[in-house]
């Protein structure tokens, strides 16, 4: 919500008139639905056809409307490109906006502001970046001796690629439940993920799950895949984490309560 | 946990020597093991045989020793009796006891000193009556002008026709999904029910269901079917709660979710 609503309380009334539009697999769909909504203007998303379908209703609850495409990067960009031209709507891109990274960034301030005063190591998640390289730079202006890490799924691991080849990397699949990090990243979060990020270390999908109903059954917080991949990455790699002081990001509960992995 | 804890915190060392004792379905159980555990005494627990996997594996899990006995009142309670004889161990009551009352009372309290100012309804639900007596209390010397409502489900309706006869009542059966609220009042808990409760409304299986998703879904908070009946309350009976401010007691996020009602 906060990169989309930040950047949405940037525009002017020209650039909002003829409202919001986005691709977005769910959560920054709903963003932008309900940043529209509270400025009173119409909001386009763009869905891919495998978005879940609690999303989806999500999304349309809002008083979104949704147009559905193929769950490719190229076929969302298309769809897009399409609707804006169409409907004239703003386009608010889901991460690759130095305002909905600005908006993302102020989790990690939250955190920081509201925990133990420290943090040895900051996690978060990583799809298209904008939530991890927020929080990257909070970390760099804020909590300068805070080590970031970022975490991934083996199944999507792009971003990994991307880091230790110094170039964007792709997904040939995206067979993974964390449906939120399925995006490849972008010129401008993959720039501040390189200079700014320490690590991402890579996760199993059963430790996502794992993951996800320890924090279900612990913490009574609903998470979704995605958002439960940090602390996978956690319980995975317990000899880089320990005795140290850990801020986990968790964001997105935005879960099809009968269609659970457990 | 507050009504154990605030029992266990005023018992002797003596009292406390040869460890705690209980019968509960669950969350009682898991508040006098865990209060057991601070105090590094040993805990007893008479669980009914039907009691969700979930709470035995979490009472356990605060290291007590778990006894199982049939799913009904005096089964409970002889049971008990046997293991206090055989143990010497210290009896907390899950509701007919007023130090189990007050610790309850102090989570209505927290809802009128963060809610906004004040509220017209206080809603809890009732099974044995501690937390819904602990309710009627504080809103008694707290927020004398908060009407408090009960809720409870069709199936178990013992408090409401307790209420309503001026003695206590039974239940016959207990299919209902609301497990904690199968038992039935006491004596202590009756009496402050009769004098400081306005009414007990009733609610569907279904509604319960409903509510409990809701929850879910839109707070993210995982909550059990219990603590979804006052909601369901609500959301039964919408005419009463029109243009008013309304306190819900949440309470109990023990759930299988491996084995949900959606």
């Amino acid at each position: 919500m906060r990169g989309a609503a930040n950047t949405a309380s940037r525009l002017s009334e020209q650039q909002l008139a003829k409202g919001l539009a986005t691709h977005s697999s769910g959560n920054h769909a709903q963003a932008v639905a309900r940043s529209a909504q509270v400025k009173g203007v119409p909001a386009y998303i763009v869905m891919p056809e495998n978005a879940p379908a609690v999303k989806v209703a999500a999304t349309r609850g809002y008083g979104a409307e949704v147009i559905f495409c193929e769950s490719t990067p190229e076929a969302r960009a298309a769809k897009l490109e399409e609707v804006v031209a169409e409907k004239g709507a703003y386009f608010i891109h889901p991460f690759d906006d130095y305002n909905v990274i600005a908006g993302q960034a102020t989790t990690a301030l939250e955190l920081l502001q509201d925990g133990p005063g420290h943090f040895d190591i900051l996690i978060a998640p990583v799809g298209g970046g904008g939530l991890l390289s927020g929080t990257a730079l909070t970390a760099k202006y804020f909590s300068p001796n805070s080590i970031v890490l970022a975490a991934e799924p083996y199944e999507v691991d792009d971003a990994y690629r991307s880091f230790k080849s110094g170039e964007i990397q792709r997904n040939e699949t995206t067979n993974t439940i964390a449906d939120g990090l399925r995006t490849p990243l972008s010129e401008k979060t993959f720039g501040i993920i390189l200079e700014h990020v320490s690590d991402i270390l890579r996760v199993e999908e059963e430790a996502i799950i794992h993951a996800m109903r320890q924090v279900w059954e612990r913490m009574k917080i609903i998470i979704e895949p995605s958002c439960a991949v940090p602390l996978a990455a956690v319980f995975s790699y317990p000899e880089q984490f320990k005795v140290i002081t850990v801020g986990i990001v968790l964001t997105g509960g935005n879960v099809d309560v009968c269609k659970l992995p457990f």
